[in-house]
């Protein structure tokens, strides 16, 4: 994500109390912010947000929280809301660290969990930074319920590599898997990255937990 | 495999019989053929012979097996190992279909196993005819023994991903895992394929069966 400084970010996202949780946690109470017991479906690193709002429109019975920690970024889709008129009681932008994740979250309170072109943290002592690291991944399944699944997109093939051997080795099943998704059949919103800057393949995770 | 029928191939093979076993199955006394004790490696689809025969090479004291269908092809190998006067007392061509697979080893008859390139069969129907099929997965199992090493090679994205999920399904560590070998520093020893004609990334995986 390329970062540009907005300076009136902090003030516009606090403006809009109704969309945007600024650093504040619901922990075990997320589902009194849509005030219904819809499942809730989470993307970390939700950038500018056009792939949360695309699913929250489509799928308007389930509820959906992106999580973003750069006032910049989040601002930019909190105004593409703003901007065209989007009013989506299914969705919340979270101003917050995806590492913080065990504090926004209590056992089983979402469904699904979306990582999308998160940092691939490429130094090896940088590993457990990774969003797909066995340390994240163990974090998701304390707060993941029923099946416990988590969809993932990157265009780095190492973090790809990485994040395989991971789910294989905490026993998940892969629901679906593509090593060039653009050019499968696979329902696929794309994010503003995908849209705009990629080049290689971009690689797709979908798992769930083998019990 | 290209394949160019070479008509002298099956009477030559058959004047090699310290090299080459026509059709004939060792089935729990492969040993016997080596008249000792060490580690078998097979690779099933062995083709010209080009991986196998530099495997033999560096590893004087594991012993090899590389099967073959095609008497065409098959007799290339044997003719690099002429042509070169290889003599290489570790090393035996075998010609026979590598899907009669159980017809030719007992339980923990052999070490490691190797699959490089074999045909990916894209259309659904056929999947059961993949070398990576949980069908033929499960007779692996049978023959191999102690860790279950499998090694894997394709440049077919599509049996790739196939191939990721079975082992998955079935419960192998990943051991080694790379979306494009040629960029990796892993060990590979290229096979004429990956030599002459291939051109996008080589997928590779070794896999060990989880107890």
């Amino acid at each position: 994500m390329r970062l540009k400084n907005v300076p009136y970010a902090k003030e516009k996202l606090s403006s809009y109390p109704d969309i945007v949780i600024m650093n504040q946690s619901f922990k075990g109470k997320n589902k009194e912010l849509f005030k219904n017991d819809n499942p809730i479906f989470v993307e970390l690193g939700m950038g500018k947000g056009t792939f949360i709002i695309e699913m929250a429109k489509k799928y308007p019975n389930i509820n959906f929280i992106g999580i973003e920690k750069y006032d910049s970024v989040l601002v930019r889709a909190l105004e593409k809301l703003i901007d065209e008129n989007i009013s989506l009681s299914n969705l919340k932008l979270m101003r917050n660290d995806a590492t913080n994740i065990l504090d926004l979250f209590d056992k089983n309170e979402i469904s699904e969990l979306f990582i999308n072109f998160c940092d691939p943290w490429p130094k090896k002592r940088h590993a457990d930074r990774r969003l797909t690291s066995k340390i994240f991944i163990n974090k998701y399944l304390d707060i993941l319920k029923d099946e416990k699944i988590i969809n993932f997109k990157t265009d780095n093939r190492k973090l790809f590599e990485f994040s395989l051997i991971n789910f294989n080795d905490l026993e998940f099943d892969f629901l679906e898997l593509s090593l060039n998704l653009h050019e499968d059949p696979i329902f696929n919103i794309e994010t503003e990255f995908e849209k705009k800057f990629n080049q290689g393949p971009i690689y797709y995770l979908r798992v769930k937990k083998r019990f």
